[in-house]
């Protein structure tokens, strides 16, 4: 169900600092829910009053305690739902009733095909309340002293918001943020989302001048063009990093075009992300480094890495990771190189990365950082530590700290980050690294997955940044329409190649010229419009894949060839397909581009994020090649672009030996004429242009493929 | 150096556990190294006579303490040398006379180049010395309490090896598996290698029966050969782990051809990790999660994962991790998912992965995993906790313990992992879970990563297994050096396309008739006998690329267009290369496959592991495209299967559509033959053949170039 279907009134954000909280489900029963979330909300001096509901006294008696939520008082608040869920429906509209306007459910089984579901939403419907959950594990607001939530503490203040789909994950994070340093404004379990999705509360804490970062973990969204639109809004002004999990499971989802086949969930998360300016992490291990670094630095950071280390292994380890990632090793000033040689023995690296070698003292550390973060050349430093016999194991740490602080006096604030290896290295020095502003990693591949959330910050912000290309002409979208409406007088829903071809060159795609042949006496006509050689291709509404059974004959040279071929292939079909109805043929020239590539540029209808263009390799072996990156549209040039370059063709097309690079322009023209028609066109649900030939001359669709939902 | 040169006995591994150490340049001052092996050696109650030797005493006067080398006793043990570079050759003369066959140099500044590098080298040759290092953290025995490095502390006994290359790796892996209870047999820091190199060290620890794993830190090997050898021979008996680091580093190595260019260094490494059983890890972190399992399952384990958790995000995060590894998630059997029925409530997921619902108590984890654990067709388990307000952390590792125990004695070894989520709850945790033989993981992908290397461990046995191919018959043998011979005798490296294929076809490869015509008057004659189509091409030693310059023509339809192309080839070879000498004319018939793909089979030698078998995707674009991989010869059928199917276009060639697949029969035999003629001709440096086209029908080389070395 939409919001807006329901009539009531989006989220504030003072809902979520209350005057009272009312937890019906109170219990002091050990290991149940309502005991955990009482004792959770029970937080000495906190600053709103807290009512328990229980038909069963609590253990002590006490202000506060009600037996039926109709006794308690009138007015606003919070209320925490923990019940069984046949009783949460009654439980809603009485507290609608004494004034509540936002409920946290925690309560299972009110799944949106149960009763019991169903009878909760129209109940919040009428009482006018919004829902979080449910099936959450709650919501907590550490500013509030509020810990609606049966997490096992309350998490640390601080100006991240954590929004999550699993309630497991939000207390994983938690308790992993803690000995970090890391706290939060708030955290949202957002369980089923019957009503509230992550969408609105991205939007939400997009306003909250107390968030800095959004963390979202997501399992699967309803409304992905809700999450976009909020999405989008909020990185403009605060970095938002998403965990998708589930990437593996849905690429069974099944479709009949290639496209469908080809847009797996994950493909249009991605380019969700991208287009909404979301930093997409992998693992929970890249979640937790990207929240421990942005907190610290919301801005991002540029991809020159310096790596310092007092050993050679850790730093070839730490190169070896990031050219796994996008970022780039930085090149040291002379004058930086001057002054380590002051710092440093001889044996020094005396280049990036930066080894002090392994006696390296605290005064070695000091120095030598202080001459890396002066280098203008460099976007950020790992400074990294393997233990060893020889000094203290706080003692570089606090070199580190002070050579840190020092550079921040005078302007310098670069995101430095630590990689202090082993446990009790680690240990032992992190209170001291977290103090001065250095996130702490364990290993070197950590420490650069960071890094690398910090430069995709940077990039999504840049991406963002780019105008919305102009939408369909009206010009396009007319004779777009004109031939769609054909199509639909006739009842069917499946185009045919000539009027595919006729669709695509009204949003300005070049495509080959095509003559439909209704009988093969008209084939020397239609040879005399076009120059020989002809390739013949059957129509037929019934078969889709022409090459494979013999509906296409390439390279005959005269009318003669053309009407013999027609005959055979008439033939053939109407020995193997003898239902198919035979409309007619289609005839072209043959295009002679000797290297021109066989790409791919298509549409998909996502259930959640509408119309999705694929690009990527074309030809036969399509599905089995798999070379391929999706956008949402509007597609501008630039994420036009963005999509060749994600492909594994794009290497050739940019060029090689004696194969000049196809225009790249060309091609980017094409999937941006595509976007314009996948969104003027909604009713289009299926859309294959394979192959569109691609050179240096230009891009041209040799065959299309259109379906209407 | 090789060892045989220096006429040295190997070490011997009672070396290792000697009666007495000798320790040169053992200090007082706080921070030195003397100081750190010194209080390192000091062990209480160690097995062995402690002799410190410094011009000046140290601190307290005590009985085992000497000025010089030349006071101590003579006698049998092992000596540690910490004293300046300069210094060294001299200490190595005296303690070699004093009856010392192995001594840990620690000292720096002794590389191969310098000039008390070459004296030290000299010095242990003539005073018959062993020597580990220089350059090194140094070697500790903790079964002996021996601790000869500057490393921390003295880690736990245990049956792991560690050997490094990087002295810091080394303390920081001792550092790491302490809490994690990992104890090691030997770990040995090997520094510069400059006379014991990794390989010796592998084959010495493959006969130590306190040895159950050889885990290895690679930044480079001299002698690939000498390590390939003792790892394969190790690893028949214990499992060999290696992290080779620098991978991204020496890609830049210079390379003439085709081959030479796409051989880089980690290509080379993968696959001599591949030939001799070794299981390669990407990450320290993985180094560290498969150390904790294979010292309990140095077996390895089958690919069939079972995922047990109590909260649903954590397990699909563990499915994603999986499908980024080769594992699979076991499919439970119907009597497993009842009894799962008995000991879950309604809400469980009912399939893999296994969530028991985040109510879930130490009564539900043992009876879930006890069910589990009894089917057949798991594997593996990896149970999962992710910390909730509603238990105490310790309960489900204790209820994990007692299942995992429980089906430990009734014989059901597999490997059970636990992935506790959050510091708190790990580190609430750990010990119970250790303790009862279950490795510990922070995240689900850390986890899933130690099973991955676990199931690499078991396939890699498998390979192992595998018997080594014959050799190249004489026959072939003879053939092909009948062809060097002429070559040689003409003082040319390059052979002549026609030459190049009379070797491959003397190894059983086909390859596409071709015609030398050294004049165009031959052509007529030439043409009589093959088939047209024709294609022409030149024959100069001074055009590598003869396609890009003009130097190939296709699809010549009779022997007077053979005489024109040749003609104009010539007037425009003459211009565009006045330089080049042009002998002649290669005629060959043009090659009509319609669905053939272009291949590439090449050998490289490698400076480290001599020959070098590449397999990938041919044509023009090969560079760009770099979808290859290497092999090491001899290589069998399954080994060259491994190798297609270690490419992107493996899955073109098993067919698609209407494509029938590709005789991989074929392609593996031309693999094979290659691998043949580059282990029976090493003075070939260099051969690609690009394209090999093949099909169903079978392969043909259309190309050859070969170079003499």
């Amino acid at each position: 169900m939409q919001l807006a279907e329901t009539g009531l009134a989006p989220i504030q954000l003072d809902w979520l600092e209350p005057p009272r909280v009312v937890l019906v489900g109170a219990s002091r029963r050990p290991g149940s829910v309502g005991r955990s979330v009482y004792d959770n909300l029970s937080c000495p001096g906190r600053p709103f009053e807290l009512h328990t509901v229980n038909p069963h006294p609590l253990g002590e008696p006490g202000e506060g305690h009600f037996a039926g939520v109709s006794d308690i008082p009138q007015g606003p608040g919070l209320a925490v739902v923990a019940i069984p869920a046949a009783h949460v429906a009654a439980a809603l509209r009485e507290l609608g009733a004494k004034g509540i306007r936002l409920a946290v459910v925690i309560s299972a089984g009110l799944g949106r095909q149960s009763e019991a579901g169903r009878a909760m939403l129209e109940a919040a419907r009428q009482a006018g309340i919004r829902l979080i959950g449910p099936n959450c594990l709650g919501l907590i607001l550490p500013r509030h002293a509020l810990n609606a939530s049966f997490a096992r503490a309350m998490p640390k203040a601080g100006d991240l918001v954590l929004l999550s789909q699993s309630g497991a994950i939000a207390t994983a994070m938690l308790e992993w943020a803690a000995p970090r340093g890391i706290g939060f404004s708030a955290v949202v379990s957002v369980g089923d989302m019957a009503q509230t999705d992550i969408g609105e509360l991205v939007a939400l804490f997009a306003r909250d001048p107390g968030t800095r970062a959004i963390l979202l973990y997501i399992e699967g969204l309803a409304d992905g063009s809700g999450f976009l639109e909020a999405a989008r809004a909020a990185s403009g002004s605060k970095p938002v990093i998403a965990l998708k999990a589930g990437r593996s499971r849905e690429a069974g989802r099944a479709a009949l075009s290639h496209t469908g086949a080809l847009a797996g969930s994950w493909d249009v998360y991605r380019a969700a992300f991208r287009k909404a300016g979301v930093v997409a992490v992998d693992t929970l291990d890249d979640m937790l480094g990207a929240a421990s670094l942005l907190h610290l630095h919301p801005e991002g950071s540029g991809d020159r890495l310096a790596i310092l280390t007092n050993g050679g292994g850790a730093g070839i380890l730490a190169v070896d990771a990031l050219a796994r990632t996008g970022g780039h090793l930085a090149q040291l000033s002379p004058g930086t190189i001057e002054a380590l040689d002051r710092a440093c023995p001889a044996g020094w690296s005396r280049g990036n990365p930066i080894d002090i070698i392994g006696d390296a003292d605290a005064v070695r550390y000091e120095s030598a950082i202080r001459a890396v973060l002066e280098d203008e050349g460099v976007d950020a430093l790992l400074v990294m530590n393997c233990p060893t016999g020889l000094i203290e194991p706080g003692e570089a740490a606090r070199a580190s700290a002070a050579a840190t602080a020092r550079a921040r006096r005078t302007g310098r604030e670069i995101p430095v980050l630590a990689c202090w290896l082993g446990d009790a290295n680690l240990a032992a020095s992190a209170p001291v690294l977290q103090d001065a502003g250095l996130p702490v990693f364990a290993t070197p591949s950590q420490a650069v997955a960071g890094f690398a959330a910090l430069v995709e910050t940077r990039r999504a912000k840049g991406r963002r940044a780019r105008r919305d290309p102009a939408p369909a002409l009206p010009d396009e979208t007319a004779d777009a329409r004109e031939v769609l409406a054909g199509i639909r007088a006739d009842g069917r829903a499946i185009l045919s190649e000539i009027e595919a071809k006729r669709l695509l060159q009204s949003f300005g795609i070049p495509v080959v010229p095509t003559h439909f042949i209704a009988s093969l006496d008209e084939a020397e006509a239609a040879c005399r419009a076009i120059n020989a050689p002809y390739a013949l291709k059957i129509v037929s509404p019934d078969i889709t894949h022409k090459s494979d059974f013999g509906g296409v004959v390439l390279g005959l040279s005269d009318a003669a060839a053309v009407e013999r071929a027609g005959k055979a292939m008439r033939a053939h079909l109407a020995r193997a397909f003898p239902e198919a109805r035979i409309e007619g043929f289609a005839l072209q020239p043959m295009i002679a581009r000797k290297s021109a590539h066989e790409l791919f540029i298509g549409i998909a209808r996502d259930p959640a994020f509408g119309p999705v263009v694929m690009f990527g390799a074309g030809g036969t072996a399509i599905e089995v090649v798999a070379d391929k990156a999706a956008g949402l549209p509007p597609i501008g040039p630039e994420d036009a672009r963005d999509m060749i370059g994600a492909t594994r063709i794009a290497r050739l097309l940019s060029g090689y030996r004696h194969v000049p690079a196809a225009d790249l322009g060309a091609i980017a023209g094409v999937i941006e004429g595509v976007s314009r028609l996948a969104v003027a066109l909604p009713e289009i649900s299926e859309l294959d242009i394979n192959p569109l030939l691609a050179d240096a001359g230009g891009a041209i669709a040799l065959d299309a493929r259109v379906v209407l939902g």
